[in-house]
């Protein structure tokens, strides 16, 4: 069976990019990629974008870009798992390359989303939510907000301020990260002054809309960085369905395959980036991958374990929160921040020594989750 | 390298479904594969839907159909390719299975577009088309037509009667089909005279606007149908920027990708089913797959080999034309008409002998089409 190695990565800058087209940013990506890997033929094709329908009333995304690029007619293929979009199209170029009928992909993540208002992208956001619970009103940050206040009931250890931290933190990595949204240090009372979107969770503890692309080349030779582990899992998309809400077992689910793929343990992760869209999940997700016990997530991140220069840093991007968050892409974009840690070029976020990354993907509110190691070799 | 074996395959017949859910009918189609494979578990999911999102307001479509399943936490992954989607889900399940990660795996396509008025379906279908050509008010039908003239301008062989013989043919198979949108036989007259819609495409030469879902089941372990190969195609989505128009590339390649794969040529095959959105596109689609020489796929039809008892029987499903075309089922629902037919359960349609078949499904207009070749063993 083949390896699986990264060739090279690209990003566009995350942020506000009114001016140009879905596909003009996944053609930046895709380019920066190119020329990072010194490749510009490949036998197949994967895009992620969750929704280009509802946000720029694009189909047909994985032909456009093919065409764009001048790659015509290499296969293409969209997939789609809502928010964890771009980690799943990483996952099938692997399995792809696995198969042995491929060697060289492309795997291409975009969304584009700040040309709408926020009421409307909240409202295609909520077309991931169960249906039961989409026509109550349910929206992602309302039941973010539910799944927050009863593990902070479980666990009371997780304090408004230990919640606030995850911001504070994530937003201070992002000051050293080019390709970040936001540029700007803020501090706990930043989060608890500002706005309230669904009790507890205020709007510095919410990821920001985005548009943003980005790109990763995957070949069957051998480079610095190899893919060893990756994993899948579903849960109900109804929180009224769940087994529990405090854990997300889609999350348990993936962390498991891919350890299990790896033949690694969370102690040997070195670095990791972490789903945070809400400030709540980074420490759900750092429990549910096996990094700490269950309710002791706040703890290690109150210790400054997880912070830039911890014991395990998380999200030294930024994450979501800061990095910013256009949803079909930002399961690869962590992808690319992990690769440019394993290669130590990151710069003034660079972890010392990294030589096994994590990610940490959430689909919806949690029930499509993926984690992906890479390892330097 | 594993296999890759049809274990079971169902679909819901094709049709208006006013009253269903699209996740309800793609349950039906599953439950009818797993009764069919007698198997309830696997270990991925892929789900093929063109647009949920817009025909439904349903996001996170594999997720939402694996917690209706009952099949939570396992994988699940939608995929989409335009109008050649569900092709696409079996072609990633293939892969899946050669990567030696999945040993069975639920493959379930569907689309729900009946409840919808003409022009938002006409809308949202589309959105496949390149922006530049979308905003002088290019349709889908449109541009067959352009295709269409320009195919009988430089084979004049191909009469405007020969192109009705497509749908005369197709609705006469589908007679057969209880599964079939229209059991209704029509005339080369019924054709000529319905209602004009882009010249010279007239609504009879269409197929027409379906709800129906499919679902078929892979594994490595031997069964009687195996599938032998799979090859994909992109053009440009931009019909200014194609090479040719009166034959698609993208199939071409496709084809050529199958074939190879499979180690077989086109005379081996002895049942075929072609994406016949519009009539002339099996025309077109019959050459492409290389059954008949450039221009030649008129007169081979208007001599009966294409016919039910004819050589080479094309489209004994019915087709799209008259089975129905839910845009993101129809690629897969192509699949389970030849695995009936190389199991021999084919009914009055069943095609004597049949050992090879072949599916070719088109993306778009005909800018992401796949080639899938099966066997019986």
């Amino acid at each position: 069976m083949p390896n699986v190695y990264v060739a090279g990565v690209g990003m566009t800058k995350f942020g506000k990019w009114p001016d140009k087209l879905l596909v003009e940013l996944m053609c930046e990506a895709s380019r920066k990629a190119m020329d990072d890997a010194q490749r510009y033929d490949f036998d197949m094709i994967y895009v992620g974008s969750m929704s280009p329908e509802d946000f720029t009333d694009e189909g047909n995304i994985a032909t456009v870009i093919t065409g764009h690029l001048g790659l015509v007619p290499t296969p293409a293929i969209r997939v789609e798992t809502a928010s964890s979009t771009g980690a799943t199209a990483l996952d099938e170029a692997f399995l792809a390359i696995k198969s042995g009928y491929y060697k060289s992909i492309l795997v291409i993540a975009g969304e584009k989303m700040t040309h709408l208002p926020t009421p409307k992208v909240s409202k295609i956001l909520a077309e991931v939510i169960d249906h039961n619970e989409r026509k109550y009103g349910a929206t992602m940050v309302a039941l973010a907000a539910m799944v927050t206040r009863l593990y902070m009931k479980k666990y009371p250890l997780l304090s408004r301020e230990i919640l606030s931290m995850v911001a504070v933190k994530n937003h201070h990595n992002a000051l050293f990260n080019s390709y970040a949204q936001f540029h700007k240090e803020i501090t706990i009372a930043d989060v608890l002054k500002s706005k309230m979107i669904a009790d507890p969770l205020r709007l510095y503890d919410c990821s920001p809309i985005t548009d943003g692309a980005v790109a990763v080349i995957l070949i069957s030779e051998k480079k610095k960085v190899k893919i060893t582990g990756i994993g899948q899992g579903t849960d109900y998309a109804g929180l009224e369905n769940r087994e529990e809400l405090i854990s997300f077992r889609s999350t348990r689910v993936a962390a498991e395959n891919a350890y299990k793929m790896a033949g690694r343990t969370p102690k040997e992760i070195d670095v990791a980036e972490i789903h945070d869209a809400f400030t709540p999940f980074e420490i759900i997700g750092s429990e549910d991958v096996g990094f700490f016990p269950a309710g002791g997530g706040g703890k290690a991140l109150a210790e400054g374990i997880t912070a830039l220069d911890g014991a395990l840093p998380i999200n030294p991007s930024g994450g979501l929160k800061a990095k910013g968050h256009p949803v079909g892409a930002s399961g690869l974009a962590q992808v690319v921040e992990i690769v440019w840690q394993l290669r130590g070029e990151a710069g003034k976020r660079q972890v010392p020594d990294a030589k096994i990354g994590l990610t940490q993907s959430v689909g919806g509110l949690a029930n499509n989750n993926l984690v992906t190691i890479l390892e330097a070799e």
